[in-house]
């Protein structure tokens, strides 16, 4: 006789469970919404096109991974709950992320996401607005209304994490009219901060939610919040480097699009903090203050490089992601969910280079 | 021997009372931000001038009466309760007023509020943006964090508002779209949804949030919710009102600014619903859909006025306020806060006239 062997899940798997078991509650929060917000809401989902026609092909949820309502449900698991109990915070969470999409796409002139239109540009800033706005509410209400007796603890963190990716996005924003260099340039650890709030704060909001809601002790829910964080910043370390270095076929964006742009990001920031040549050279080609055409991003980015800005931003990634895994590991979890989380996370952050 | 008898205090006294009693808590609020979306708040209340210079004059809080921050704490009083504890559900209503305020301003592109820039026009759309959901998430916060007992349930209440203010204000931007007269015309009932949406909802919390936080009974805290609902819709019929026939000096806008801009109010609904000479005359004035100049519009307001719609505003606005004062005697209420309230829905509902 023998016994049979499951083999571990893959990361593609994991996250396709979690969707699955997301995506009802999901659906049912946004048909609660007016139905214009709703239309844009589930263009800005994937699940359908500009004017609501339903998007055909592999099916609901294949845009964008679902990183955030994994971890919810994996976070729960790992704090010894059912993922069932975090479904309402990991719909919270993903609603929030849809909404700060929205909005820092309106302020920041993105006019594409994931290979289409942004909503702004498809519907108009001040429907754009409104959308951001009813996905805002709904994820409170969301949360708020929860029969989870837990969903008080999980709104206060929800509140807070909003408090943190707005003083993230605007500190992002104030960056743009800094000097490239002297007293007034970015620093690495302003930069981190800024990160730290505005793409790790919802990432630790998004793990520490589904420990919450399981009814986790304060000090677990603080450790795996504290994971998502790092793996959150790791994340935008990863989108930093995929910016300027990304493959146009898989990022959807120009080669160097980050550069062309001038966009204070870690690498470019990390090598301008050095003292080389190459660092001064990069402020001489940056400093004119008008877009980049190729030859001029081809050559930042090759000065980012000399002057170690890519090692810098991969080692930051490596040092979160480690950081990360070392939160996993200082408090008593089911080993199960953990498996799963530690399957994620290089698959999460070495995505598409 | 006399004994000393006190005059009742008159309407401005009483909002001076409740806007000294909320400000503080406010203010620390505020300076909790983070200090960009903090300074355009700032302007937002009139504490500051663009950049942050503060307002010289007759000091803070001396722009807008603060309805709302009065009718929660008058609520919480009336409940039996202190209005210090319903401070911070006063904090939180003022902030989502400012917050809709801000986002509403970009979606129907309104260059002044108050007689001075809005804030997108003062500041750009995307720092406006920023500020609304500073806003938002800072109200959200503020009551979640509280230590007030019925904290969860101020949140339930206020999630539930702000899934309404969405929604009227949804409702209000696709009235532009209507046709003026046919079956795809707004009628007055869609109108009202609208406006219990968008203008009655947050009076609603506003009333409602008080008594919860009172630790009212439920049908109490329902009655005084209704009420300012009741109140909220008056308002919005006064709005109108003024937006036609206001005084520009006191307004602040071109006499007719509303149908200059050929907006769908109450007044131009309630008109056109009628089935007299006067509506077909205006619907032809109406329907080139090109701004009206002066001339256009002296004769579109005679129109309104002739079918009816100046009298129906004002019977709505009557009828309204008829219902709040009558929510206020259908339960056990303090006689002094009962009082108080009754002293301000006239002054709140006849200003500028």
């Amino acid at each position: 006789m023998t016994v049979p062997v499951t083999a571990p899940a893959t990361a593609p798997q994991i996250l396709a469970r979690c969707r699955e078991l997301v995506r009802p509650a999901l659906t049912v929060a946004v048909e609660r919404m007016h139905p214009w917000p709703a239309e844009m809401a589930a263009f800005s989902f994937g699940w359908s096109e500009v004017g609501g026609a339903p998007v055909p092909g592999p099916g609901p949820g294949s845009r964008g991974k679902g990183v955030r309502q994994a971890l919810t449900v994996l976070c729960a698991e790992a704090a010894g709950g059912r993922g069932e109990d975090a479904v309402v915070g990991a719909v919270a969470v993903e609603l929030i992320h849809t909404f700060s999409l929205l909005h820092d796409d309106i302020m920041d002139g993105d006019e594409t996401r994931r290979q289409r239109a942004s909503v702004w540009k498809a519907y108009g800033t001040g429907p754009a607005v409104l959308a951001g706005d009813a996905l805002f509410a709904l994820a409170v209400e969301t949360l708020a209304a929860s029969r989870n007796v837990h969903s008080g603890a999980a709104v206060r963190h929800l509140a807070a994490t909003l408090n943190d990716l707005v003083r993230g996005q605007a500190d992002d924003l104030l960056f743009e009219a800094r000097p490239w260099r002297g007293p007034g340039a970015v620093s690495p650890q302003e930069y981190r901060s800024m990160a730290g709030h505005k793409t790790g704060a919802l990432l630790g909001c998004a793990a520490g939610l589904g420990a919450v809601l399981a009814g986790a002790p304060a000090a677990t829910a603080d450790v795996l919040a504290a994971a998502g964080r790092h793996l959150g910043v790791a994340f935008q370390a990863v989108d930093d480097l995929l910016g300027i270095w990304g493959d146009p076929r898989v990022t959807g964006k120009p080669v160097h699009s980050d550069l062309r742009r001038l966009k204070k990001t870690y690498p470019v920031i990390a090598a301008l903090s050095t003292d080389s040549p190459a660092a001064r050279q990069l402020v001489a080609l940056l400093a004119s203050g008008s877009p980049l055409d190729d030859a001029g991003a081809r050559r930042a980015a090759g000065l980012v490089e000399e002057a170690g800005g890519r090692d810098a931003t991969l080692a930051e990634a490596r040092r979160h992601l480690d950081s990360a895994r070392a939160c996993l590991t200082s408090v008593p979890l089911a080993p199960a969910a953990v498996g799963d989380i530690l399957t994620l996370l290089p698959f999460l952050v070495d995505r598409r280079m």
